[in-house]
């Protein structure tokens, strides 16, 4: 017999879940439609995204296993939530279990890159990342980019007046085109080869 | 009924997976005994440390969900491992589950100081993690760790040249001192301070 599950929704900007060991009534979620952001945030404010979690996927697993939560969930769009039961069934768990390995894998990816990379090429693997989720949107051949330079900074680990600087040598090297809360990725052959190197003087 | 269980052994220094997509006969294994470090290896051949697995914890996972591994694993120490079937139980499942939701969370701390920790602060960090492995043991009262400068330089994501300044500097302000392939922790509490904050200038 299937149960009818609990949903719930959030619109964009708002809080879903709070850094902090989870209580007794903390739950798992599993996203239906929109992007739910995690993000850990400094004692001065400055915010990291840790993932990015579109439809099919889950997060807030530390209440299924005890464990201290490290970061905000927000969402950045409209979403549509499902709590999933305290003990999920064998599939659900699978499932689970399969989106943290991948997640797992990107975040080793990103300690790689963090340890390796120079800002400029990591910008333009985060810019890629974006255009792969519900911020970008194809308008007249071209993707466009819907982030503003502090969600960038967020993205990549740095603060926003030097990712203006970045975004602004990408741009004059026609890699994009930069406009107010706007992206246009020009060349989006030339950022992979930009993402895949390490950037000079490394 | 209890099936016996594929074990296999490796020796200190042995690799036990390769990057690249898992092929129809790769395995995801569970630690019995030993330690299992996965490392990433650049092309200059710099190694960072992604993950540590102690007795009870999982590797190998992108094996049983068809995901391209991007580093290598290695023995540490003497290891011994059991072969997980293609299809885990469902209890092996949660548990794998919980061992990446972990791995996740160390992750995203390791993200978050790589993006904002000097290196200096990350050491502390990284000597204390060291520190909860069998590489360390207690001689005499204190914790000796038995790590290279080239292993720790794979624990932060730096190079050895580097390491030996920061070590230097560490060992100069009374934290630790260090000797031929080991390190005494004279201070924990005291790297415990450092591992927390920042650092200078940032």
């Amino acid at each position: 017999m299937t149960q009818a599950r609990e949903t719930v929704s959030f619109k964009p900007g708002e809080v879903i879940l709070y850094p902090g060991r989870p209580g007794p009534r903390d739950r798992a979620y599993r996203v239906l439609s929109g992007l739910v952001r995690l993000e850990a945030v400094d004692e001065e404010g400055n915010a990291l995204t840790l993932r990015l979690v579109p439809p099919g996927g889950y997060f807030g697993e530390e209440a299924l296993f005890g464990l201290e939560r490290g970061h905000f969930a927000e969402a950045v769009t409209e979403v549509v939530l499902e709590a999933l039961p305290k003990e999920p069934s064998p599939e659900e768990m699978r499932a689970l279990a399969q989106h943290l390995a991948e997640a797992l894998a990107r975040a080793y990816r990103r300690i790689e890159s963090l340890a390796t990379q120079r800002l400029k090429n990591r910008m333009a693997a985060a810019l890629l990342e974006l255009a792969a989720t519900p911020l970008a949107r194809e308008e007249e051949g071209v993707i466009v980019l819907h982030a503003t330079h502090d969600e960038l900074a967020a993205a990549v680990g740095s603060v926003r007046e030097t990712v203006t600087k970045v975004i602004g040598e990408l741009a004059r090297e026609g890699y994009i085109r930069s406009g107010y809360g706007k992206i246009v990725l020009k060349d989006p052959e030339g950022l992979k080869t930009l993402a895949q190197s390490k950037g000079d003087g490394r």
